[in-house]
């Protein structure tokens, strides 16, 4: 298990920062860069040339550090570099979210006062009069068919925890550049300053038929389950919840690769799944539905079973009754002993090596915790797994997209199991040779997740 | 007063077409094509080069029509000219509205694996603890600061009526795209799905914390003033019927201009007003603030006075105890008697050169009903009008980008009386020589607005 201060160092490199360096012609100061952001318990991520001048080169290093004073001793060692003089240290987290990440723009010129009379009134009104007759043509006539809320209360951002809704804005923001660029959804941050999920149903309701569909973001369990049930329920439009749906989409396609990998058959696979929150439970209902029949699920008190009253509610109560079937009761090292598969979507550094060695032999682990996993790919592999793959790699931005995108193209109801089944399925099959995830930069990869939920819906 | 033919006639040309022509080299049919326009009853506002070919041009021609079966008649008549030959013919507000108007976009581009890390978890995380330690921090890096709700219910759409909010989004769109192409303004559509004020309420400020202003768009009265108050009070961002305090502050912005013309004083005027609604209700209070003292204002009972129990509401009271000085009694065309300047914002067609003829000389005739005015330009200038105009000439798409744009820009806590006057100023000053309204089309003129709003505002 990793070190307290190996693990505080790993929770906190998030900060990123770009140092701008000039670099001298006949300097080649690559190594000792390296090595000088090393040195510093930092790391690179690129390293780019932005610019070239008469004696020399620019060069933009991106590195992600633990925070302010490790990037000052990574400044101060690249100093010492022979022909190499700092320009600039950019805080990028902070510079890219300047002004925000999204916003809402014109997609009509406005040149002249033809067009004014065109985009607004008078002409509108014969657009609106069209809508009034028959509402279906909305969905043509105006963005509404295009167009997702993100709704959050803020209670739950990113491991941040409730933070409220405006704390929370960016991560929103963050996820409807995303939309966009992946798929040129118009995705917009609905913040919802409440926290009874009774009053953010009812907002939602009330605001909903401005919207293609709804994605509940961040919103902590067990409020979330209620809330995306009832909207499902009450809306006619797909209500998905990326912490559940999402998570578990990524999971079955990364499952669906590692099954390649290791020669084994869905049906056959006995699974342990560590976290009953929102994206534990989507995870085994979806893999119940996609055929796993053999799952445990624990939460922090270990392994959930049928007449357990310590810290259970509702959802773990269902949880009990649809999974265990041999109602076997035990910690979580007990629940992975013999498994061919474990998903961690709980918390840090909590499963060892040993654990992993007791699993069935070449195990499949799926470490998810966010932003630090139960065990390091690097321990799981050392350990014996097959597979295995943190967050990092197996990212949502992945699937929300193209899901997303599908479900709207077909003015789907819902976003079933069976579209996010399709999904999987697509992701998986999109996986380069020797990967286990797809290229998420290849916007093919995010069409097939949308044409194969199309496909599935049915319409 | 117009026959009802006319009047039918003049509502009903709001529907625009495209008549995309290819014109023989030689041909030379300018005249004929607008006497066939002319002949079928229907009005050209552009016509435009749109391409070139080997023997001729082809133009598209804006037509401005009562519907389908007049603009048949234009075609008809179009092709019939030598030398001309009807490409298409174009629904244009349907067309500009196909996919609507406005959608949100990426303000960041996600070209790699490292943007995807900044823009959205890990690196965001920073981003969202920053706020979290100093909520205004959020001006600065979210877009909140440059996003406007735009919020219905759909009650009162453009002459519609209460259409519901799908049926009315196109106009909230193209709102939007105007917010965008003159100000840069971030203006989402937010359909509230209620007939309650109070929920209308309940849900905007559940929301508001997404937003840096509230616009308050095509609620129907007496509604929209409780919702409008009720949010100001207990909200610390503006909030902004455009009904109401749009139309004030383009009638004062008119009235400026219309004061240099007839070389009277503000102070000296003596006011009627028709049309008790929101926009009369806030024309009346902003031209008191600005110094009118004599006004009466009329309802389709005629005037309102202190003592009236006929069609009376708080609002109407509260108007008949701060007008009306003498407090007299009568008709539309009693109040109209002898008095300076007339505001219409009622209905179409109900006041004739007669009525006019009995203002004070030189009078000032704002004929705002919309899109039939209660008399046309033509006519009061006829009776002896000294100024007139009508809610072509005195558009709120002058006034509203500028004065959110400034707004936003010195985080208001709210649109005051005071800032109105100071963009109905900034307005009458950008009047060009001759005219009595500035140029829409130029960015100066919104951005005029925008400082004297943020000058105003003493922030």
């Amino acid at each position: 298990m990793a070190t307290s201060e190996a693990l505080h160092d790993r929770f906190e490199r998030n900060i990123v920062f770009g140092l701008v360096m000039r670099i001298a012609d006949g300097a080649d100061p690559a190594e000792a860069l390296m090595a000088a952001v090393k040195s510093s318990g930092a790391r690179v991520s690129d390293l780019r040339l932005v610019g070239t001048e008469q004696d020399g080169i620019v060069q933009e290093m991106m590195v992600f550090t633990t925070g302010d004073e490790q990037m000052s001793r990574v400044r101060a060692s690249v100093e010492k570099i022979d022909g190499v003089q700092v320009v600039e240290v950019k805080d990028l987290a902070m510079e890219t979210h300047k002004g925000g990440t999204c916003e809402m723009r014109s997609r009509s010129e406005i040149r002249s006062n033809t067009d004014l009379r065109i985009v607004y009134t008078p002409g509108v009104a014969r657009v609106c009069k069209a809508i009034e007759k028959d509402r279906s043509l909305a969905r043509e006539y105006t963005n509404v068919a295009n167009k997702v809320a993100i709704a959050t209360n803020g209670t739950a951002i990113l491991g941040l925890g409730d933070i409220g809704p405006l704390a929370g804005l960016p991560v929103m923001e963050g996820k409807s550049a995303i939309f966009w660029e992946f798929a040129q959804v118009s995705a917009e941050p609905v913040l919802i300053d409440t926290h009874d999920p009774d009053e953010f149903i009812e907002v939602c309701m009330k605001i909903a038929c401005g919207f293609g569909a709804i994605q509940i973001e961040d919103v902590k369990a067990p409020e979330c389950f209620k809330i995306t049930r009832e909207l499902d329920e009450r809306l006619s439009i797909p209500v998905f919840h990326d912490d559940q749906h999402g998570t578990a989409t990524i999971v079955l396609a990364g499952l669906y690769g590692a099954l390649k990998k290791v020669g084994k058959k869905i049906g056959d696979l006995r699974c342990a799944i560590s976290g009953a929150g929102a994206a534990g439970t989507a995870i085994t209902e979806l893999l119940q539905q996609a055929g796993i029949g053999d799952v445990v699920v624990c939460d922090s008190l270990g392994i959930i079973y049928r007449g357990r009253s310590e810290n259970m509610n509702d959802e773990k109560t269902a949880l009990a009754e649809r999974t265990n079937a041999d109602n076997i009761r035990g910690t979580l090292g007990e629940a992975m002993k013999g498994r061919d598969l474990f998903i961690g979507v709980s918390q840090p550094d909590i499963v060892t090596r040993e654990m992993v060695k007791s699993m069935s032999p070449a195990p499949i682990v799926f470490a998810l915790a966010n932003p630090v996993s139960e065990i390091t790919v690097a321990d799981a592999l050392d350990a014996g797994a097959a597979v295995a793959a943190d967050g990092r790699m197996m990212n949502n931005a992945l699937a929300y997209p193209g899901i997303f995108r599908g479900a709207l193209d077909c003015a789907a109801e819902a976003v079933t199991l069976k579209m996010m089944m399709a999904a999987a399925d697509a992701l998986a099959k999109a996986v380069p040779e020797g990967e286990l995830m797809p290229e998420m930069m290849d916007p093919a990869t995010h069409r097939a997740v949308a044409e194969a939920v199309v496909e599935a819906s049915g319409r």
